[in-house]
């Protein structure tokens, strides 16, 4: 059997401790994990392109396994460009799962050959969301439990405390 | 990286092209893949533990990294013995999902080396059951559709038209 | 066009408010509709099935355009039957919704000439379910809000306070 | 029995299969089926409203007992004007569900004479939604599966593909 | 025991009788209730802040363990300041849950000695909400059974029909 | 203002971790909390009525203002006759709020002047239910982490582990 390329697609702005617990066990279940952001123009990150991908690239520094990429377009798109079968997603909640579901379908119709896997959130980071690292952050709360050291610190400078 | 055994449990009385889907889409992901047959005595099944275990050994039988066990106790014991460190769920609904995300939150917490991972059910499978499958064939219904050629024919003997 | 004939098939067991409001909502609708109480042997019932089709027949006395009816096997086979193209179904709530919409999409399968349609329950009537008024009535609870009068009275009588 | 009038409300935008499939099917349920636009200023839509309007008037054209329309201000309003009697909704989930069952409990308060009836999505449809179709769109996917002919093509000419 | 301080938070934009409903209701459970509007500069209220202040004061004016205020940054912050130990909140469908779940557990988290309640909303406000009452108002629909006569004729003046 | 009186209800077979968390929380919000054993004789529990009430009473010993009863019929009656105006519910799930939802409106319907209201249960305790703990028992498996030690104890002379 080939073992399957595994991608995990979000926007990552900021990654969470969420975020890294899902990279790690998708790094234990596949022989190698893409970690790709989208460059979506419409959006308004808080931590820019580029900014995003330099903290995913330290906050993963220790997954030998898994590398940090970005792409444009649909993910199964990307999926067939860097030979990937597998799209990983997590799972927080029963809203969360509908959406993610007819996301899942429309990608099985477009690209029968990729599937999709979700990875339940563990339940301390069941609540843990980017928007809400951001949001407490951007008041001078403490994201500590929530996201990793270095994306705390990014976090401080953004909002002018650090 | 070793790669993960996977543990696919279920009653499976009968096995329908839902759960067979399920299991090719397991063993095209996983080196090796278990369907194992929870003997829980309190049940009362149409078809005997010995029937399923012959019904998926047949309907399984071209999945070459596939085999067919049985188990007592917890599914994470199970997982334990066999050395298996993924547990597959398939996932049809909403409803589904907040029952599945109980039972894995309770297994990562009795047993952290094991993952769960949840395959969204094919649209065309979403509203298939074992339930709806015995309803069907026991009105002399055509469940063809919805379960493998070996099912549906132990389906019609079981119910007197075969 | 042909108009078509409606069918709305349950246990009834009492008919609640809910469900006469759900009736008389579908005879607005649709030139013909059948109330249809499945026939299923393995039901423990507190009202006998000539119970609940006399019950039924009471509370529907005033519609002119419906009938009651009673059913075996698959709920498509007898609409089949009757010439009906319309399955008529109440919901109140999500979780009623993922259950209903597997039947629907089984029967649409099965027979894709009979479509179902749901009715919203009143907000009122949303609580109100068949278990719910037996358990209120066995407890010598009023149950006037929730049943038509004839079968308050019949629940009175079942439970020796009549 | 007079007949009602349905009306089935949206932005389509773009119309698609899952939305044919409901026109279609609400035709063969009622006598007079209006598809109704509703002219929200709020919006920023793909198309035009003069391009919607001759989108649907296109891909509904065989279907004799359907008109297209429409409408300001409330929806019960314009169904009062128009002397129809029943709203129809698509369901495609549990979370459509919820929000769906509101407004149809408001228009009951508002317009206790016209009623909601929700049609269950196809299963192949399931996943289908005018956001989904204007996206893959937008990065040249194929759409042909999820819109009719002559949206597709309106797609190509709007992304510059046609 | 020392009787908790409850705060009930929210935009009211604007205050609906489903809001008041949950206000009284919150006053019958705890010594003293205060009605808390948060500060946050980046929405685009139909009523200014000031308005808001003075729409809620007005419409609770005879419940007297009630008093409103305002607050700026985290819900629990506020809590900490004013001493309260409760935060209320009200639910309406399953969706509401699953968001305000997520809110509780982060709030849990960081301020474990302050707890969340949540009160059903009342059947016949299930489907109010605010952005309900603005649309219907909008329209010049009526919204007196929605929301308190204070607003109702804020509303009017609002669209320049009062 | 009068402070209420509190109930919480429940079968309890046997207490929980995550019951007792609700309980602690209830008893810092009300200056009086009942636990209430309803006596359903149709129910077939692992453990009897009076082993329950006596697991309650040794789990609670430490919470002043909480005790211990039980009560036949429905709640709201047992509610009127200890002159308890709050009737408090945990909540771990969407599909759990549906079911809690129903019955909240029922019992308001019935007893308007008594509250329901809802905690929403740790996230270290939300995949928690008696029925989990009963299954991991009877396996021999460790239930310390999801039980009170008076409880896990109870449960190994229960299944002859003790």
């Amino acid at each position: 059997m080939q073992h399957p390329i595994a991608v995990y697609a979000g926007s990552f702005d900021p990654p969470t401790l969420g975020h890294l617990d899902l990279m790690e066990r998708a790094a234990k279940l596949f022989d190698r994990v893409i970690i790709a952001i989208g460059r979506h123009p419409t959006r308004n990150p808080l931590f820019s392109f580029d900014e995003r991908l330099a903290l995913l690239a330290e906050v993963t520094k220790d997954i030998p396994n898994l590398t940090v990429d970005s792409f444009d377009g649909l993910l199964f798109q990307y999926c067939e460009k860097v030979g990937a079968r597998v799209i990983v997603r997590g799972l927080r909640a029963a809203t969360d799962f509908e959406y993610e579901l007819q996301i899942a379908h429309a990608n099985a119709d477009m690209a029968p050959h990729i599937d999709t896997i979700f990875l339940p959130t563990r339940t301390n980071y069941g609540f843990v969301s980017a928007s809400l690292v951001r949001e407490i952050a951007s008041h001078g709360g403490d994201v500590s439990h929530y996201a990793p050291p270095a994306v705390s610190e990014a976090l401080r400078k953004k909002f002018g405390r650090g």
